[in-house]
């Protein structure tokens, strides 16, 4: 334990106090002031109630129910410009919601006219309560494939169709009550603990997946495998080898080059947005088209076939509470729930941040969650706000909700009296619509962005990507949240510690990492702690901060340099400390002690220094030997090791002391 | 969102190098380095090997040795002063060892000889292989009623005692090798994720509900629930008025005075404390005594009856590895691991504290569990170093390990010739000195000190007292971890931000919180943020940011003072950052350049500073905008202000720019 033997040096106890300004505790607040504090910032760090702030009576009816009703703010303000706008968008989105709804729904093992009920309600309800002016509401792949291969682990859904459609509606009015609760316990913040990269790549994983399931269609097949990962799809395809139906492969081929192309189009000329958002519909079109007058579904061209005319039939009597069912669809409208209120909220967010006005995030996922509830009851499964659309709604130039709306009525002309016309709609090209909008999902570049920035998080990004391509979606969701909290527990549980040393021409002490020319100060040891200190990192620090101490010693041991007296600690980055922490401080003192060194603090913070004077730990430091900077406490060392020089002091250490008025 | 119209002023870039010291990112590090550092602090924070270092390889070997097995470290130098003082430790430890392993055995309704056994085996191995000088190792309360209870779950432990007992090795065994292969992989740290406030609370409950279990013992009982939660233990007791046995009642509550006297006695005076130590023995004594004195057992007085003679059978042929069975015993075992480990290593270091030497947990978890695999093939259960025992041996002055091989030898003569004499034994005398030491484990004391320090800690530890009195032991644990970890994740998740001022008569810039004389500059907002920046928290400080700046809006309109024009951000307490976090800052930049502010960075550490350098930060921010310290972004800013005078300068401003070269 390196004890150097000619280190008996008393430490002297004089008066400093004309050498630092005072390290000030905040004054005491009551309990229940910062209780209501701390609750404020964990539930309502946005403040939203501000604006309710004195204000009459009549007043904050009004701002709350605008505050539920978003549309209530902007339809007074509403002008035929913005119907204008909001009318192109509206169609323009309708264009492309009709063929995505029908391939989501198929992807769900759902009727297809499900897919166009699901653009009828939800947007309406969406319109009223949603607080985003951008988002396009509307059904989504990676919700709707987990939806699919989830409710199949208890019903088939070929042999039981009436009972699997029945679940997916319990499953969405699941998703809704839960979304909707999560918003008014304001727990929103749980959406944040996926983390980005975990969201990149369970993404593409998710994007890959949904690919992998459209062999199916492209290649004609009839019989598929239920399970969604790569080796299972793989042999699925490949043990059918002579099932493949050539015509249905060269169909899903062209049109998923007209599709891309038009994508890349669109992609170098953003005027020409309109023609990747119109190639699907076009797509739809040619290929019933092209059906209809070459008869190919009488050649293994598979149609989508009849589609009930009509809109939405109630279903709120069609709920199944019972068991084995029910736990599945609880289970199924969670998972579904939490990943399309992430997305949609990202979504939300960032075209949000375009035009710079606010979301709340809290307010959005009520909004989902009543759009779900409502859509559950009209025979709709679940909705959120899909990038793709959103983007194709922004670039359209919608104003407000209003496109949606616009959206809403073209659907409904569509079920009302169109239906009959996707009669020949082939099944590849629906998969080839959708294998085009996945590609767009797989975002290798912020992959490998993550890669340059941050080894751990292209870590977790990957982990998230094999696990939902070899396991199944919800072992690559699990596997994403855990890395992800993994991460940051190992972050809080092994902070880093620095030595510190003085930048030249300056009185700042800094990182000898960060700044390979600060020099350290002889006899003293200056430590930077980087992070809270508590229970989960406690005994680490002082494991850590010991060792610092035994290594300072071994070399000063091998280049003979003076002894060492004094250990700073600069507490900067030290936000916050439990009483593990505090416990911490009086171990490391009382191991100090014992190896005459004094333990010295520089600029702990308002908690930290409450907690520690709380505790008495202040008074077993001794309040002279905690400074307002690194500078000061240096200064008050040197000041003393020049003044009340320790027995032994080798030479070369004379000439660097200064007292601390110097500095 | 509070844009205020006068306020566009154009940032003139001006080359101001002059004015600052350049905040350096740290010199680039091979991955493969980086990679190195992080596994090394991850799990070799200790640095166990660097005694290894620059060695031949002949001392590798011993070094390694004595690595594993610490007692060649010591053996060599044993003296005879050493054995006489670990003698007289030995003796009293084994005195207290009989009685309380034979209390503890009944606990887990285990045959009370294994008490003795586990008190003869798991010594010598520590011996060998711990490097705590003062443990002295045992079976524990909590461990034992927690192996009880929880195999009572799948066995009735007096319809089939065999199978429960083999059970009970098994248990033992999967203790022993988790907790080995926890020290192996060097995972200990997870043990520091029960955070102090929690093991308080678990540790009073369980003690709680271990006094609550002993009523059956006082009232002379033959029948008693199996549950532990004291609802039902008091029904057990009140339903049962007509079987209370006032003999039983009036022993017990004799033996429990006269221990809790000579308690109370070693307390006031520790130099005597091995009147406390000899206590237990000395009732076992008097009690068997009297009971064969008076032929008690004869009126209601239950005893322990016959002990087989002879030291431990082998037990390596009785592991129950089939299902229902092995499941339960693989739970248990690693529940009992942890917690035993737990208490274990804590009360290891903080003796280790006490004379100055340094434990390493992950070798103490393999010197556990190994003590734990040889003790369950030699029929003994579950072990650990308690803390009574442990205190009793480092009071009675022991030196090294010895003391517990001397435990053992007195332990191994007493199963040899001695058990007889406990046949007369009173079970209430047990159960006397069972609640006698378990009342020390409720230390309402510390719970106090949480109250007085830490609310949030307080509420942690109560938690887990009441899950495990009104729970069960399980229940409280799962309580305990789960609000840790929840206090740890809101921690991450909302992190503090301060406004900041000039502090009077220095150049430093702190909290208003802190300091309320600090002075704000007009102009400039200067935000700390007061923890690292990564996916959990990343949305929250973004919304919270920009709530500051409306605020200050809000403040400014109301006052009619200067406008808004800077906004600094001290980065000195954000020692980490990923991806999300730099995707803030990104968003951030967006935003306020939108609402014609200025971000501007102040000491930003080296890890943070290169992700912003590789994520091109850096160069969106503009370099000229990242200053070393918060005085100089000040400096910078108001240089900015005074030269380049914005459109509408009011007043009141003018004369409080300095340039930067005066701070």
């Amino acid at each position: 334990m390196g004890m150097v033997e000619d280190q008996q040096y008393v430490y002297p106890s004089v008066n400093m106090e004309q050498c630092k300004s005072r390290v000030a505790v905040p004054p005491p607040q009551p309990f229940l002031k910062s209780l209501q504090g701390s609750l404020k910032e964990t539930f309502f760090p946005d403040d939203p109630l501000r604006q309710f702030k004195n204000q009459p009576r009549s007043r904050k009816v009004i701002l709350g129910l605008q505050y539920f009703f978003p549309f209530l703010e902007w339809a007074p303000k509403y002008s035929l410009e913005f119907l204008k706008s909001d009318l192109i968008a509206g169609v323009t989105i309708a264009s492309l919601a009709i063929p995505q709804g029908i391939s989501y729904a198929k992807l769900a093992n759902l009727p297809p006219v499900l897919g166009l009920y699901s653009s009828l309600v939800p947007p309406l309800v969406y319109a009223m309560m949603g607080s985003s002016r951008d988002l396009a509401v509307g059904t989504v792949a990676v919700a709707s494939l987990l939806t699919g291969s989830m409710l199949s682990t208890v019903v088939n859904p070929t042999k039981d169709p009436k009972l699997f459609l029945h679940l997916a509606f319990t499953a969405t009015l699941v998703a809704g009550v839960f979304q909707t609760s999560l918003g008014l316990l304001r727990l929103g913040f749980i959406v944040d603990f996926l983390s980005h990269a975990a969201i990149v790549g369970f993404m593409g994983g998710a994007a890959t997946v949904v690919c992998l399931q459209q062999l199916k269609g492209i290649f004609g097949l009839t019989h598929f495998t239920q399970s969604t990962d790569l080796i299972d799809v793989m042999h699925s395809v490949f043990s059918q080898e002579h099932q493949w139906r050539w015509e249905s492969v060269v169909l899903g081929c062209c049109f998923l080059f007209f599709l891309l192309l038009t994508r890349l189009f669109s992609k170098r000329k953003p005027k020409l947005f309109w023609i990747s958002a119109m190639a699907p519909l076009t797509s739809v079109i040619l290929g019933s088209l092209l059906v209809y007058l070459t008869h190919a579904e009488k050649h293994g061209i598979q149609v989508i076939g009849y589609l009930k005319k009509g809109i939405n039939p109630p279903s709120f009597g069609d709920f199944v509470f019972v068991s084995p069912y029910f736990p599945v669809a609880l289970k199924t409208g969670i998972i579904t729930g939490v990943i399309a209120m992430a997305e949609g909220i990202a979504v939300g967010r960032s075209f949000a941040m375009f035009k710079n006005y606010n979301i709340d995030g809290n307010k959005e996922m009520i909004a989902f969650g009543m759009m779900n509830i409502f859509g559950s009851c009209t025979s709709c499964y679940l909705t959120t706000g899909p990038f793709s659309r959103s983007a194709v709604n922004y670039n359209a130039g919608c104003k407000t909700a209003v496109s949606n709306i616009v959206m809403s009525v073209a659907v409904m002309i569509t079920l009302l009296f169109l239906t009959p016309l996707f009669y020949y709609t082939p099944l590849v090209v629906l998969s080839s619509i959708i294998i085009s909008a996945m590609l767009g999902l797989i975002d290798y570049e912020a992959a490998i962005h993550l890669l340059k920035i941050d080894k751990f998080d292209f870590i977790v990004c990957m982990s998230a990507y094999i696990g939902v391509v070899f396991g199944s979606v919800e072992t690559g969701l699990v596997v994403a949240v855990a890395f992800s909290v993994l991460r940051l527990l190992l972050f809080v549980a092994r902070p880093r510690t620095f030595v510190m040393g003085n930048v030249p021409n300056s009185i700042s002490y800094r990182s000898i990492d960060q700044y390979p020319a600060a020099q350290t100060v002889p006899g003293i040891l200056i430590l930077e702690i980087g992070a809270p200190i508590f229970f989960a990192n406690a005994t680490y620090l002082r494991d850590r901060i010991l060792r610092w101490i035994d290594e300072e010693y071994d070399r000063l041991k091998s280049s003979g340099e003076t002894n060492l007296y004094y250990v700073i600690l600069d507490m900067s980055a030290v936000g916050s400390i439990d009483t593990s922490g505090i416990n911490m401080f009086e171990e490391l003192k009382k191991i100090m002690d014992r190896r005459d060194l004094k333990l010295v603090l520089a600029n702990p913070g308002g908690e930290v220094m409450k907690k520690l004077q709380r505790s008495k730990v202040v008074e077993l430091l001794g309040e002279e030997w905690i400074h307002l900077t690194v500078g000061e406490a240096v200064g008050a060392c040197r000041y003393m090791l020049h003044t009340f020089k320790p027995k032994s002091t080798p030479k070369s250490m004379g000439d660097q002391l200064e007292t601390c008025n110097n500095v």
